[in-house]
């Protein structure tokens, strides 16, 4: 058994770095590339993409994967053997033939998007937007679930999660969050949101938000941090971890928060173990839990008070113009402005989960039939005026504003609403597990936390399931109640609650 | 016929791509990838090569080709067939276990060869180098050749070339070449290098590098000029071409004509053909017509009085504190100063090809084992002072200088000669086809040459081999007639011979 295992590692090991490099080409594509090689990457990707899928559902490797039983005492092996097994098994089970109908009706989609938001003209895009969901809920069928349709899809993206956790979940959110929206919007104090839309330099935002990303830990002999038109983070393993930013000189939010949260997903990849690079065991364990450390690192430390009474003075000094006579309380209340607004990416961590709350229903609806295509706007319209008291003036700021249905990305929105709960469950647990955390943020020492992460989550890869994961970090299963703990407690000094 | 045709076309391009994704791997290596990336990028660049070699050596392909009959009316087909074949034909005759050890082996020779050079210590790298001529003896039987063993590997590097006809053209080049060398160290007037050695600041080299690129046709929407410590280019295809440069304060030749000869490489490249992008009618011919592009154009082009008749003043203009008080002829002079020295990428375009016929002289009595590896050194240094009259100091400015043999690449350095030679000969062509192309140059009109090259050699991709291609772009075979002649007339009135 000892051979079939090197085997199955040192196949596992190919098919990842096959991944990394694709991965290295769309960074290249975004940061680097020369406009006029848009079709030949496009090739590559397909070409790197057919070469991947061909080594994971080969013969060789179904065969390793049925000499192989994961239900031994190692986890390393265990783990990494459930995880190919799923990965394989997700594989297998489409036909070749659906899966290139499905990127070539994604790339027609995406074009018809485009064109559709420039528009805002959703009729342009409902006809993609209706074949996608078919072939999606084929896909689905193909796969199987044990519950509804929307489980095949969203497993893709949260492993082991299922619709009906996610559904009792927002369910559970939907109430408290809108009323917290509203008691914001009520409050007697309202912080003043000009102070981040002054004037400032982009040197001095690329520099101060690069100390920032070294600050709390990142290693950028291990990384790099770059320049695109969407930021992002990609990782081909713990050593070479590429994050991009955009920036603004009338926004500054997006450059300090933008880095923060993708130098929190720089963390966990560079937390990943290197022994085991390239195979689950040092892997992240969904994106829900990637998207829980980019929240942690933005919004949980980059947005308190605690960080500013260090980072602060730093940050006057890098903005004399925009930020001499600004005291600390102004600014941290400039960067934790709360309120509805249209625009997911742009919304503030209270609102966002209302936004994937909507996006959730919505999806998970289409592909039951129980919403039709051509309903979307109006249904989208409601479910605004529900859930944050506004509606959008048009479709490009409605159901047209995201990139990820015409990508055929259904069942990924929930990972970022859960991301923001993760982290909050994390937060908390690491706030009882470290001693004075808040002092050390205080002092700038985020190592502690960045330690407790490391120990806690990142060394793990993807042994544990979200779930279980989330369980063992803080006692207890996935519950709203710290995010909601945290936003109260966060937010009544600011707005005087 | 017309679908094997078709498939064997589909893989040949799938081959091609995963070729071109290793360059981009490779570029990024050398340009942006953070420093610990280092070992998942060798592990990724192993796994690209091990699947490339897959498919180009699978059954299916080898089954195409036996298939498909290169004797046919329709060029491109018997090109792509012919060439693919060559291909095919190397890369089964090797077996998979001898390819490991050659990898194995230059892993470790680079490693010891860079340990060698710094201690200048041939002993250090000598075992190396003999197992790898050993190996690359037993590769070349694998391959087979029809005069000698070297053959097979010259071939690799340019297709159809004889070690006869090399060491014919370099017999003939060794005396006159060494005669012209010593005619010039005599010569009345030598011209001043230290113009070239004064404070270029870096900012003003590198825009005055673009401008020049810019100028001779590059396209920069279709390519990339980024900094590496060993400039180079690389293509993709003929619209994602990436080329590097470096850049030293006090030596600004490094730069004007390092980006020079790249954008030779780099013009070449983007004129290959987009419909036959990936397929041998869409490639470059050999290593030694490449060279020639880029020599063209940093020397003949380049390196004339009459192309700074136009770029001079720019050129002032950009340096003021450098070049104001310097005349056109010094600058002139100053670029084209011509004397024996021991570092072969330092060398002017005369002595140049001397340090070439060295070198091949010595690796073809190494593998017929004429030579001993440990009398490398001697040999070195007695060939050194028979050709250039001078003796290094120690190895690692002799025998030691060169990556190439420590990576393996024997039977490579003739191409760098060739280029010489062949873009001498092309160059006297377009010389006689353009009107006034020395006008032409003078009023900064080098479009009419790059034109000539487009449609003379850059269009046909690989459909001739470098002999036939020069014998149909001049009207007569390849000889060192046109090479003699220019350096002659360039240098007499440099040198008042």
């Amino acid at each position: 058994m000892k051979n079939a295992y090197d085997r199955f590692i040192t196949m596992t090991r190919e098919i990842r770095q096959l991944g990394t490099v694709a991965e290295l080409l769309a960074w290249d594509q975004e940061t680097y590339m020369p406009k006029k090689g848009i079709a030949l990457r496009a090739e590559q990707l397909s070409t790197m993409a057919s070469v991947a899928h061909e080594r994971l559902s080969s013969d060789e490797f179904g065969t390793l994967l049925r000499q192989l039983d994961e239900d031994i005492d190692d986890p390393v092996r265990a783990t990494n053997i459930r995880e190919m097994r799923r990965f394989y098994d997700r594989a297998v089970r489409v036909p070749a033939e659906l899966v290139a109908r499905i990127a070539k009706t994604t790339t027609l989609a995406k074009e018809a998007w485009v064109k559709a938001r420039e528009a805002s003209d959703f009729a342009l895009f409902a006809p993609h937007l209706k074949e996608l969901f078919e072939l999606k809920r084929q896909m689905a069928d193909c796969i199987g679930y044990q519950g509804e349709r929307y489980d095949a899809l969203l497993d893709e993206f949260e492993p082991g999660m299922t619709t009906a956790m996610v559904a009792d979940i927002f369910a559970s959110l939907r109430k408290p969050l809108a009323d917290f929206v509203q008691r914001l919007a009520d409050a007697p104090n309202q912080p003043d949101a000009s102070i981040v839309r002054r004037h400032y330099p982009r040197a001095a935002q690329e520099a101060f938000g690069r100390r920032l990303a070294e600050a709390i830990g990142f290693d950028f002999d291990a990384g790099r941090l770059d320049v695109s038109t969407h930021p992002f983070c990609s990782g081909a393993g713990p050593l070479d971890v590429r994050m991009t930013a955009r920036y603004y000189e009338d926004y500054v939010n997006a450059s300090i928060f933008g880095i923060l949260h993708e130098t929190g997903h720089g963390l966990y990849e560079q937390g990943q173990s290197i022994e085991h690079c390239g195979t689950p065991t040092g892997a992240y364990v969904s994106l829900g839990i990637h998207e829980s450390q980019s929240r942690l690192w933005e919004n949980m430390v980059g947005r308190s008070r605690a960080f500013w009474e260090k980072f602060y003075p730093e940050c006057q000094a890098a903005f004399p113009d925009a930020l001499t006579d600004t005291s600390l309380d102004a600014f941290h209340g400039a960067i934790n402005c709360v309120g509805p607004s249209c625009i997911r990416v742009e919304a503030d961590e209270v609102t966002y989960n209302l936004h994937i709350v909507l996006r959730f229903e919505i999806e998970r609806a289409l592909l039951d039939r129980r919403l039709d295509v051509k309903d979307v706007p109006d249904a989208w319209n409601e479910k605004m005026r529900t859930l944050l008291g506004i509606t959008p003036a048009n479709t490009a700021e409605g159901c047209l504003q995201d990139i990820h249905w015409s990508l055929g990305a259904i069942g990924y929105f929930p990972t970022y609403a859960l991301g923001n709960l993760y982290a909050a469950q994390m937060f908390e647990a690491a706030t009882e597990a470290v001693p004075d955390l808040e002092g050390a943020i205080r002092r700038g020492d985020t190592g502690v936390l960045l330690s407790w992460l490391r120990e806690n989550v990142h060394a793990h890869g993807m042994r544990y399931r979200a779930a279980e994961l989330i369980e063992r970090v803080s006692g207890r299963p996935l519950s709203i109640e710290p995010f909601m703990n945290y936003i109260e407690r966060k937010f009544a000094p600011i707005y005087d609650l």
